[in-house]
């Protein structure tokens, strides 16, 4: 009766980023600064390591929202763009589900801000519509714990799987067989622990 | 076997507003009361604004429990205003049921004093009578965070959603074109990082 | 799907407390020890007020563990009080179950020290055995956070409902005009912000 | 629906411990270094004194990771150990596995570093392939509250129960009268608090 | 050029209650009421313990602020009240400077409700006249943490001396042997520890 | 050799606003939004209410720091309004300071955005320049405690006297008769639990 | 005007541990068991390590106090070890001072069980006594936050410096050269993540 | 008798980097290791900008400790650079104040791994030759908040100012008009909020 091991396998998944705007951003308070635009940003650079689709999308960007992160742009900057003319839910908007179902893909990784609207939204419209779902909870941001937990509760408890960028990363990779230069250059660029761990390594084994 | 996507329509919601009274709001310690006297305004300018039924409900309002807080009273002047002469369990009172019956609504947003009571009793015997139950986590507040939890706890095994309010106002509205004056006023009024986001757009594109 | 509403019924309702030792409660780390004395308190003198069957436990007592309360002891002279002479789940001791099944009682309220051990383990025996099972989460108590919430999410998985004793104290009085001098009475020595509510009210309605 | 009970059996339990490496450790920052050290000892003398049958595993020992904290090493020289090769699910390693099926066991203790990645993925595979998981969350660390809280619900969403080491002695033990020495010797010896209690017991009842 | 140690002197004290009304406590928040509550009757029993000279007063008493709480007016039946007719710093009240010259006192021992103003300006004004102030910090409560830093440090600076009802028992007691059965029961009425530590003494000191 | 008890005279007080501007709002993380802007207007309010000269000063206000919010300037149409053209010290800005000295007042009510910088730069050269110095910590936000702390000390330690905006009210007021009325309503709009107090005692003592 | 630079000098400092007694420690809330007595744990061997003189000293230790910590004991079997009868503040008793009088140090590290009044009185009577006084803040333990800060303040106000072991290992070696084994060797047995470092380090530099 | 205002001159100011070591840098853990990579490198950015003389110092290096992070490395490629043999407090080690006398500055800036001894130890000592001293609290970090304010008080006691890099850097620069080109992209580079503000303005003012 409970939720089968739904794992992530990189040729069936997608990224969706939704509303990381610059305006919406100074609504984020339940992660510090800093860490959230690490996580974020480990993201994007998750989702181009493993040469995931990516899909954009945004929120009035013309308003007080603001545009979305240059750092996104920047790093996606042949994806799907889709600037929304009103639709809060992205799923109600056509060209974004066009955007996924061009994709072929059925496993969604979707982070955003906020939580419990940018996030549990689509989240929910694309469990209904049959796909498995998988939560960034660390690169989506939100008001504070309460509406953090609320928005957290209603998608676990429909089904969506709860990660974060690193989790996303392990079961992505499989093997560190695979590339381990290039996992651990991922790790080494948004985890200051893990890159602390190779430059004493490093300069142990290979001298200064 | 999980929740499915039960989403919020303005035409089937009614909102419940249980026990917000001077008195008892001095029990509330799981929220600032600064931050929660903004979330159960807003959630009344919610439901205003949506044009949702709202009904009212007080406990004992004549004894230490204190009356109703006079701002909810303005805000809704024609209200169904149920003072229960005893039962705990809004629900136990056969005015309060027929008021919600008169509705003809079966999406039901509950907020109240407090959450592990006032909220959980009326939201279970709501899920036991066939309806959706939508619990504002954010307008609810309680003793404490232990009393929190248990009651979410119980309130979401029982199948209730938890909610807050800025969740609440963008289901409902779905795409801002609807009215982007209406949402943006509701918002600017009730989250001080939205209003500066406002003021600073406004500042820019039109001059002082 | 979900776990329907399970009503406590004071006519159906017995209380388990189990462990609450001298000795113990030196491990309880969760909640203030202020706090915590008066939470375990409120529950006897909520049993005692509603008199329900009130069963007793402890383990190893002669030891290091320590003797039961007093204050526990005083309110209970003539409950059911099973020493366990090793069995660390209370329901693999005989006497224990007897002593339950001797109270034609199929809704088991439990509280007692550790959380995850004292109360989880009978509560999921309980639930085996086809009782409801209803945790008073602030009368019981454990090492920390980390213990508590894992406690907490095994016996809610398990069909556990989390309640507290304030809500177990309004679910079982069901209408405040059954007696509203004895229920103000145990909140008003349990509450102090209560207590506050009905010395003002007092004071103005009666003088001093 | 829910998950019944599954009660822990000392002979029907095995214990996996993923990826305790010195270098790791420094990651864990969602307990203190040394309440985590304790809970992780505590684990290790756990296994030896129910004899259980433990499978140490390492990930890429020879890099940053570092190796296995030397403790460990210490306390099971015969166990199974392996170094896996580079899969990051332990659950991808054959020798893994046979070593667990090798042990004849239904019941598996899972503790290790990261929460999310090293203990989540073998245990959703382990309860794919059959077995009941027991997590030990306290015994399992990783970078902040947020990728636990997302870890745990993951686990527990797949019928993972959540433990502590505490609550698993207790309920392998069983009885105190098994053996009263062994067992409050391995409390005595991870639990600051208890041994104060045996302290002064003993001091009270022995004299100095 | 440091404070030098002012000891406490049993013959020299005197204390001041301000204004614990039923319902200012209500604006408490930085103290949780349980233990609040506990630390202001514990501070009380210590006055009349030692016999310290103790004078309370309110402000306002019949409007909204309330009456004093009424375990503090049974403890002092006898005690100089004064109810100020409106001056906020109780020492801008001659009456209230009068009953302290009254005493004879020069250590004067302040608590109160709220403690950047009702203890603040009077332990200000004290310091300016020449006693020596000893501010209960755990005794005196105010609206959040920023509030009570604030006036902790503009007290601290001028002199004050914070201290907590515990530290102020033990230095007005010097010495256990003065008498080690009213000292413990002082100890035992309001340190739930303290009186499990005594409740195992006296078990196996003396039998049950 | 400590701080002198430098008591608030509401005729040698002046209020100065450093920088509430929509944009650097964006930076204040160590005071939840709905409560900092809570704080901020009833400083502005106290200052109206005491009528207190108050100068509202800004900085860069044409670019990201966005404008003074509006409700400040709505409150002090006019008041001295210094737009600094560079000076992130107000105190280098000669008309800042030209506006302080036609006040005639000698002591500073000082609060701003951040902490560290608009308001500790200027008290400091206040104090130097002579000036008494009462910083308002809870309407002055920064980026974190780290933050916070460290401006905290270094003004303390330079003489500053650390309130908040209700123990300036209390100590600028005196004595309730002076205008009962108006402080009543200065704590009912900004602070709910006094709101609540006077609702309950209104509702009692005069009917609805 | 300020306190110059006390720096702890090897030969001039003796180690004073003040009632960690077993029934006494359950009392500390204010620090983790497993941390505070890793910290206790340091601090002596700390003490060894240097040869340092240190005195014990216990109170009423044959009642609900309970015994002295036998690793304390254990650590220093030759040391002076007053049982005091009944002085609360250690310094009240003359063997006590005696036997600092005896070591003919003038710098005194001073650590114990609780804050404010075992390690606060005997810190306040040395100072004042003419000894530079060395609070080992974190092998020093209390009730809560609030009373630590008190002690905190009161103590550093009388010219007290504030350290924590480590800081005094650091102070009193002055140059790794001295003993790099010896320092190492302490840190790695109470420091896990420092012992992690020395463990990847050696397994890296010398091969398993 | 208070620290005047001593006040920050870009002309008369060096900064000393202390003991930032990747092995070190695990011992860190009262800030989140995101948010002190940032303090770090914003402390760097800032000496460079302000082309302030910059001192690097390591202990032992080529121990467990680890190397100096290469990010500082990098930045100040001629920068003196004193790996210590063996002196803990930097400034026992002549080369390391030969190197400080040498920039002929008389205000000290100071940032380390840990706090309460590679930061504390220099700041007393450097106090004690004559020196004025800025410690950067938010690039400097310990253990924990009980080491953390242990060494804060101390530092401040002895007359080091407490400070943060934004706080150093405004009064660093002391007006904008200076280079706002070059502080704005200082603090877009380390402020994510800042950096946002400045995009939304941005966008707004010139398109994108």
């Amino acid at each position: 009766m409970t939720t089968p091991y739904k794992r992530l396998d990189k040729s069936q998944a997608a990224v969706l980023m939704v509303d990381h705007q610059a305006g919406l951003l100074s609504l984020v308070r339940d992660i510090d600064p800093d860490k959230f635009k690490n996580n974020v940003l480990a993201l994007g650079d998750l989702a181009k390591y493993f040469e995931l689709p990516t899909i954009l999308t945004t929120s009035f960007e013309d308003g007080p929202n603001g545009p979305l992160v240059p750092e996104l742009k920047e790093r996606f900057p042949d994806a799907p763009y889709i600037a929304r003319p009103g639709q809060i839910n992205a799923w109600d908007n056509e060209d974004f589900v066009k955007a996924i179902e061009a994709t072929g893909k059925k496993q969604l990784i979707i982070a955003g801000v906020v939580t419990e609207v940018c996030v549990a939204f689509p989240a929910l419209s694309a469990i209904e519509a049959g796909y498995d779902v998988f939560v960034v909870t660390d690169a989506s941001g939100t008001f504070n714990e309460i509406t953090r937990h609320s928005a957290w509760d209603r998608m676990s408890s429909a089904g969506a799987q709860l990660m974060t960028w690193f989790g996303l990363a392990c079961e992505l990779h499989r093997d560190w067989r695979n590339d381990v230069e290039g996992l651990g250059t991922l790790f080494s660029n948004h985890i200051p622990d893990y890159r602390n761990l190779i430059t004493s390594y490093n300069t142990l084994t290979s001298g200064k």
